[in-house]
């Protein structure tokens, strides 16, 4: 007899990498972890929450409806005001292709990938992402029994090209129909910090059009937006929302959890309307309805201002601690390190020379580990794609949960690792 | 080319009851609503939930922790004190079965029917429930290309004779490698406001064990405990934990949201560890963890025994609206119309007389709509189960969202309707 019978699912989910990583750092109590997407401890707005949740709960009137069940595509005014966000970042307001009817909240913008995810593909089906990628989206995609197919990136976002000669190899193999959606990490990439530009997302809209009719049905660019407001050095690009002929082929989300607290989980998505019928209906087995205080805990905080009041220390704050990242990597890495300075997100994607192995089982990261220093292995950024090796040779450095101290200590053990030092 | 390449769970998905009883609520705004699972609006505890905030994020010691991401499998403490109650509840404390190792936290306990029946079915496989069970699981079931066997249920719970001819049945047809789990809802059930008895779950479990040879693999009692904490009457019953030989067998579920506040989604699960690390896994990829600030919330409010005082007012509110039901029912209600009293949960089951149809397109259900008055067909909350004919003569009414002066109302309404007067 089976211990289980489990799944097929169950038996395509391995452990995940983050657990593996979390362990890590319980094995090591003096761990300076550059590896967490955590969020920087100081800045979390515990008195703008604080403040926020009294307001709400001071009366009956208010209190109540926040301790009660909301719908399950989430509450009006907040879907309200976070279409009218985006479309406002857009430079459209009032479009009426990002409009409240079409916004729907979840519990974290994870549950929205997830369930656009389930909406779209079955067992077999292809989805394009970029080389590198968010990683626990690559958890999704492998539980679904779904293939990847990475596409390589450029200092302004994925390489158009290989977008193209991807597709048509697709094509030439009879493979376009498993085909459904091209996963982008627009902004400040995860892991790589890199912003895709706009011109690039309405040109990968256009090619990802020119292949729906060997396809036989959309395929969609789904838009993980994920660090947009984590932004602290340039403009804001506009999402793939405002391109040409967008409509009906863009699917946008993010999240208030990174930009606000991540122990307030509440995300949301911009979506077609047919999409968006479907992607309810499956929220509606998985929980029928994000948790509703803190929906209006946030629907609060970006009516009154002290969410915006918020991002600016936020940014103040991250400016500084990848400034401080940047001139530790400056001054302990050697000139055959790769690097870029970040603009926003959490990360610092660093490359060592391509011979050089990083990954999960290298003697690099036992080496950094055993100087206390944990990182995320590049590697695992890397979705399964037999057209191509993953390269071993990459680190993602997080500014984002460490201190200013253990920042500085940790880069600097990380040069001394490699150059080699005892 | 089609408008959209849907998957096939998305194809298996139709729009849930729920949501048409919401639209039925929007399109009526005098409606007094018995079909809402709403609890009652005037207990929800806004006091208890500012102080709790309050004290959480009065420094950032303690607040910064709730407002940062937590783990997947949630908070050690919260997991500790809802292992110690539930033990507690069982009269086995310090149970090693019943512990924080075993236990994990959701976004409502309906995540964790999805996860745990996500981590163990595939399309086409079978899972035993209720004969009426609760309806949001049947979604849940649909959704994933199951099919159900519906158990009969007695004045005590399930129909353990039924339970073994279905068994035997299922063996004799070759079909119980495909038999799962049984989802038993066994405390003052939805909808039928029955407790199973814990000889019956101790039976059960028993029974299951019988079969699990030819069928190759665990067969799991899937205990969804829900409304275990909303009693008004009657002594509490031991969980199928407590059952010898419960070992490796169940699946403990149960929400903080229904006894303390349905805007506050956290739920629970106590289940073997093989298969808490799967659903771990799944859950990673789901949301990588439940929302922190509302654990923290949970966790002082359950050590501080405010969550015990609010359940003392709580139960003394459904005792009342549950006597004015009850009441109502007995001076509007003909002799043949079969109800019986609760003794905790939400829902009052009424049955008809068995040729009086009162589903969601009978003429019942219209002259009720038509007097405002809205209720849950009975005919929902059945699966699909080809070896039966789904019941048409019942209705699940609620006593949880609808007010005191509506309750009266909606009763003395429905009892025009059945005794067809104009």
């Amino acid at each position: 007899m089976k211990a289980t019978a489990f799944s097929a699912m169950s038996q395509r989910t391995p452990e995940p990498p983050i657990s593996w990583l979390m362990k890590m750092t319980l094995d090591h109590p003096h761990l300076i972890s550059l590896a967490a997407g955590f969020t920087d401890n100081e800045s979390l707005p515990v008195e703008h929450a604080r403040e926020l949740l009294a307001e709400i709960l001071r009366s009956p009137r208010t209190g109540r409806p926040a301790l009660q069940y909301g719908t399950t595509i989430g509450d009006a005014t907040l879907r309200r005001l976070t279409a009218e966000r985006i479309a406002h970042l857009d430079g459209r307001p009032g479009a009426p292709d990002c409009c409240a009817e079409r916004t729907l909240l979840s519990h974290g913008s994870q549950q929205l990938l997830y369930l656009v995810t389930e909406a779209l593909c079955d067992p077999g089906d292809i989805v394009l992402v970029e080389d590198p990628t968010y990683f626990v989206y690559l958890g999704i995609t492998q539980s679904h029994g779904l293939r990847c197919r990475g596409v390589r990136m450029e200092a302004d976002g994925l390489d158009l090209a290989h977008l193209e000669s991807t597709l048509e190899e697709l094509k030439r193999a009879g493979e376009l129909p498993r085909v459904k959606l091209f996963y982008l990490v627009s902004y400040f990439q995860n892991p790589s910090g890199v912003t895709t530009s706009f011109a690039k997302k309405a040109a990968a809209l256009a090619l990802l059009r020119r292949y729906e009719r060997a396809a036989g049905h959309p395929i969609y660019l789904l838009e993980d937006a994920a660090y947009r407001e984590l932004r602290f050095a340039g403009d804001d690009v506009q999402s793939a929302l405002a391109a040409p002929r967008s409509a009906g082929r863009v699917i946008y989300t993010g999240t208030y959890s990174k930009p606000f607290a991540t122990g307030v989980r509440v995300g949301f998505g911009v979506m077609p309307p047919a999409l968006l019928e479907v992607v309810a209906r499956l929220k509606g087995n998985h929980d029928f309805g994000t948790t509703n205080l803190l929906q209006q805990l946030l629907s609060r905080a970006l009516s009154s201002g002290r969410y915006d009041k918020h991002l600016v220390t936020l940014s103040a704050r991250y400016t500084h601690k990848a400034a401080v990242m940047v001139e530790a990597a400056r001054r302990h890495f050697p000139a055959e390190v790769r690097w870029a300075e970040p603009r926003g997100g959490l990360y610092i994607w660093t490359a060592l020379p391509d011979a050089r192995a990083a990954g999960p089982k290298s003697k690099f990261f036992r080496a950094a580990l055993e100087r206390d220093v944990l990182y995320v292995p590049g590697q695992l950024c890397y979705a399964d794609d037999s057209s191509r090796r993953k390269p071993a040779n990459e680190l993602r450095l997080s500014f984002g949960g460490a201190g200013v101290a253990d920042i500085r200590e940790g880069i600097k053990r990380l040069g001394q690792v490699i150059r080699g030092e005892n």
